[in-house]
């Protein structure tokens, strides 16, 4: 985990600073950007009529930019010209952490929890890149070797985007962490840990003779975990990071 | 997945309703259950001054009722009486899924959205039910072979409770799923499984001599499913279900 010397960082607001913990806090792009190409699925939290709604989806980065599905969100923003207030989180979980005592019970993980205001993605160009960017940030240039989304497809589909305006990442990656005077307990303690693998691919069983699994899906392979797979289709579809 | 015609469901309003692909909705408690017993973590929203937070958390249940940790989301009970309203939601990835056009793109997968009122446990039998729970209810029986919680412990953490008022699970494992012409196309389709796995336990460094992993954790074992290990051992703590 770097420590964000080098690369810019979101601002702080007293929307986004870690309070409990605060050593687990970081706010550089470098930090946050990682844990969020990690994932395929994020959850969206939005407010409708005062009840909160937090939505799983899937989503994609682009810069500082996060596009998601509209599906039931979008009921928020059909009547809105002004962007609704949202809160987009990512979680990894990395291991149980099992101590000595009931307290020191816990996880390591990685968290990002992205502050913005929404909106629906109107503009025909925008609206365009985002119908590409939803199959080719995850495999990259599939896109091009795949039947065209027709007009009814994309009139039919909403996205929605927010510009990270504020955003926490907080991690935790230091195993059993107990009191110093509980270590001379005869107590067992251990980490388990934990991680999202992929499993042997499995190819439609309706696939036409002579069709093959394209290279670009080498980086899908049985055992690699999910988020070193993400990771590196996001680097493929975008260089610059 | 069961189709919930022999367990009690919860009740459906405007807010858990399934709307897009209703097909996918489930209200069964045995449904609704399973999907959150096979995890440890949740995201929670809620609303202060008009702004969504989703806070990844660690949770559990108990019968109907939902439990975690309160950390920063005790900021918004704190001068409450009344509860606030809260929408805890648990997603399980099973796959992705690489179709013949882009928006047949999808992932299995299955997910929860349960819907209540919070409020802090301030009774304290209730507390200190909880104070077992938060380990017991993942790791069977831990809270007698470890180190007691003191007073101080206890009073600087704050558990958050709800009753689920309604819930709605939404589960998707067709793996592709095409247009019915696409089948026709010389397109490469297929579903890569997503699992979440424990790894090898790694004891603490620093255990006791003559200190051994206690039988009680055995259905955590390298290779294992998380959701089933946790399942099982929220069935080894509560038979009842």
């Amino acid at each position: 985990m770097t420590e964000g010397a080098s690369t810019p960082s979101y601002p702080l607001s007293s929307r986004n600073r870690v309070k409990r913990l605060h050593e687990r806090g970081f706010y550089d792009h470098e930090t946050v950007h990682r844990i969020l190409d990690a994932s395929m699925m994020c959850h969206v939290s939005y407010v409708i009529d005062g009840q909160p709604y937090c939505t799983p989806t899937f989503f994609w980065r682009e810069g500082t930019k996060l596009y998601w599905h509209g599906s039931s969100a979008s009921r928020m923003l059909r009547n809105q010209t002004e962007g609704e207030r949202v809160c987009l989180t990512v979680a990894h979980l990395d291991s149980l952490v099992l101590a000595r005592c009931g307290f020191n019970h816990s996880a390591d993980y990685r968290a990002v929890m992205a502050f913005g205001s929404a909106y629906l993605v109107t503009d025909a160009e925008e609206k365009q890149r985002a119908v590409v960017a939803m199959v080719d940030r995850f495999f990259p240039d599939r896109t091009a070797t795949l039947r065209p989304s027709n007009t009814q497809e994309i009139k039919a589909t909403s996205f929605i985007a927010m510009e990270i305006e504020e955003a926490s990442a907080k991690v935790r990656s230091k195993g059993v962490a107990d009191d110093a005077e509980d270590y001379e307990l005869p107590i067992y303690a251990e980490r388990i840990p934990v991680r999202t693998v992929l499993g042997a691919p499995e190819p439609c069983s309706r696939l036409l003779d002579g069709v093959t699994r394209p290279a670009t899906l080498d980086g899908y392979s049985e055992g690699r975990l999910l988020g070193d797979a993400l990771r590196d289709a996001y680097f493929a579809e975008y260089p610059a990071g």
